[in-house]
């Protein structure tokens, strides 16, 4: 039997807790189920449930009761995969997990692949490509930005217009290829005012999502920030007190605690993630001035850098660690906030003058705290969270946070420029047809309108099992 | 408001995986959800949903949504607590877990405490004490035997004839004490011969039940073993001979994979604990020889002992130490098993002389063994099954694992051997009946017809959050 048709089964649930789940899906979920459950009302016979049901009964081997058991019934189509499913709800016991899978493959069902159930979805067409990707995107989010956008996506996000706009286009491309087929005759039947409307428009698209990829892995994976400056100017201190201040707002709701997520702060819903710090923490050292090769390789990695100086500093000497940062990062769209550590060591007039010192350009922010004391780090918050996205994120805010599709989106650019200037050259329509069935092919490998079974072992081999 | 009377949440899922539950009880529950549940076919509505049933749709907070759910709802009485409950489907993210609880409590719900749930469902009458205890231990089951101890338990168990026999024994209690109203006047409702049969039948039951304890604390625990011997006699060997046998057969469903056990061994589904092996695998000279008190502290915690040998050791040197042994567990039914280590390094003649000369009681056995070329091992874990747990546990084996149940069971034999000694030497009915009483009272323990704040939270305390 190929393995679309098998019956498949695997634990949807974490371990420990108090109830544990196992999915079944396939033709012939009930079939098999039924064979293992014994419903404590004996009138119940899950064979005839109607979908979105529930069953009560015992799971029995050899006439041995496994557990009391709730079986969730679905019936195809309308089920999370499209087939019929059923969800056991067990106790949360190991030997019992393992004896009800089994039971299960013991009656014919097979063990399912990682994301098994979200390729059976995509391939049922309950869902598109991007969105069942965004399904693992939606499980992993740790914070209500990144959750926004990964829940927007599973909920078809730009997918569908993008679909849209393809079958557009596709029919474009039909018609210039029937133009083709009549050869020598000179026929038009693809409008060429409307093929550069179309064009121009998906292009559009194309280029503010991939744009848009900057700020949405950055959202999605946390947005790299280092700290640099010479040694005992306070970066560690600095460090902790970010970190300390943020382990205190974790939410303390039972049985929520995440596992501490080891430098990384959230503000305003994003998650800022310090690169590097290990060396931070032990000794202060480890950056010993910022000529070093590592600094700078820390620099190219980061979208935030915060320069840390004291307040005892000369000005031509901060300006001067200043300049060599800025040439580094200069034209890369990477922040630079520089910190006066230690002011609380003077009156508000030597900070003034030092302000009227420091030479920033216009991106550039002067902060004065106190890492010891923890003054200022409000406003270097606030700062960070303004500067870096500029934007406010919506709901609707449509943002690629997957790379795949970054990449598709700059090639289905880079081929939709080709058709453009082909068109204003007037190049023979067998090349723009070739380039429209590029664009053609990039567009549908982002909704899964064309795939390969490689792009979708590499796509679920990264889910869990049971999702 | 009375905490019975509010609606509780609380995560019922472990942490990790595709799904995470959330469950909700109390009359409230289909209220509460319904503020924040937006259905999909728009003709849904939960308020009126029937119990048994699946409703598909969007969590949402400010018409932003938090996670696409499924709702199983219960109508009191028919769920788990009795009362009506709902319990949330949701993508296992800590994100929208936190969002879902912080929304639930916004709109009236409060967090359930550490089996609360359970709480409830014996509070309404749908377990008693001794099946609400059993919860917990279906959950914490790890071998087959403690599983089907647990799982027969949380079906009834022994509870159900407890409860039965105390009611009639309540019956005569009220005829003692009507007896006793009439004062002087020389009636006598309640037969004595009757009184003395149904005493009789509780006590019988009461001591089998304590009998039972001893094997079903060891079953549920897990069997302590200790392995003695002098220094490089192959104790070290031996044990990680056992363990990596075991470790090899330990299923290896994805996704059930249990946290390593250390130092414990399954044979015939019950577990084997070795007590205080962890300088075995240090060193060999923790134990320096039998004389030591540290020895003779784990023998006094163990259930078998494995005393390890030489096949080269003279024989009035094994005999020392074996009754070195017995002197410390006589009349414990502890069981001594002597190995004889090496004797691949011998020939048979050599086992049969040593056999010959080694003085035995009839409760002791000798296995000679190899533990490096892992030869003997096979007999030894049978000797281990057979003469640990002499009967066949079956599935209808009613056997008392719970150290409360079995000091409410001794204190249940005490008090009705006061009585049958009472009725023989005729005291006063007064003193009879207090004793009755008294074993009325621990009988009713068991079974949670007569139960404390303290029993109760001593109980529940000790669940997971979310049973």
């Amino acid at each position: 039997m190929i393995r679309s048709e098998e019956t498949i089964c695997a634990p949807a649930t974490g371990t420990g807790g108090a109830i544990s789940i196992i999915r079944i899906s396939g033709s012939e979920s009930l079939n098999i189920v039924s064979k293992i459950f014994s419903p404590v009302d004996k009138a119940v016979n899950i064979s005839v449930n109607k979908g979105f049901t529930i069953a009560y009964g015992d799971i029995i081997s050899d006439d041995e009761v496994i557990d009391e058991v709730l079986l969730s019934i679905f019936r195809a189509p309308h089920s999370y995969t499209g087939e019929n499913s059923v969800e056991i709800s067990c106790h949360a016991s190991h030997y019992i997990i393992s004896r009800l899978l089994e039971l299960l493959v013991e009656n014919g069902a097979i063990l399912a692949l990682p994301g098994e159930f979200t390729q059976r979805a995509f391939m049922n067409g309950r869902l598109d490509l991007s969105q069942a990707e965004a399904v693992a995107d939606v499980i992993a989010s740790t914070t209500s930005i990144a959750h926004k956008i990964a829940i927007n996506q599973m909920r078809g996000g730009f997918s569908a217009e993008i679909s849209r706009l393809r079958s557009e286009l596709l029919n474009f491309a039909s018609l210039i290829e029937l133009e083709l087929d009549f050869g020598e005759e000179d026929v038009e039947f693809a409008d060429r005012i409307e093929l550069v409307n179309i064009v121009l428009r998906i292009r559009d698209l194309s280029d503010r999502l991939s744009e848009s990829f900057r700020i949405g892995n950055a959202l999605k994976n946390g947005i790299p920030v280092v700290i640099v400056g010479k040694p005992n100017s306070g970066k560690s201190t600095l460090l902790n007190a970010l970190l300390m201040d943020d382990k205190a707002i974790v939410s303390d709701i039972p049985g929520t605690t995440r596992d501490t997520i080891e430098d990384t702060i959230v503000i305003g819903g994003i998650e800022y993630r310090f690169i590097d710090t290990a060396g931070l923490r032990e000794t202060t050292d480890v950056i010993e001035n910022l000529g070093i090769k590592k600094t700078f390789e820390k620099i190219s990695l980061a979208s935030v850098i915060l320069l840390i100086d004291e307040i005892s500093d000369a000005p031509e000497n901060i300006n001067l660690r200043i300049r060599a940062i800025r040439e580094r990062i200069e034209e890369s769209e990477k922040k630079l906030i520089i910190l006066i550590n230690k002011s609380d060591t003077s009156g508000p007039e030597k900070q003034e003058e030092l302000r009227g010192e420091i030479e920033l350009t216009s991106s550039e922010d002067l902060l004065f705290i106190s890492a010891k004391e923890k003054k200022g780090l409000e406003n270097l918050r606030e700062l960070l969270s303004i500067t870096v996205v500029k934007e406010k994120i919506s709901q609707d805010s449509v943002i690629v946070t997957n790379i795949r599709h970054y990449e598709a989106l700059k090639n289905v650019s880079q081929s939709l420029g080709r058709v453009l200037d082909g068109l204003e050259k007037k190049i023979p329509d067998d090349l723009i047809a070739t380039d429209i069935r590029q664009a053609l092919h990039y567009l549908g490998e982002i909704t899964g309108e064309i795939t390969s079974d490689e792009i979708l072992g590499n796509i679920f081999k990264n889910f869990c099992i049971g999702k």
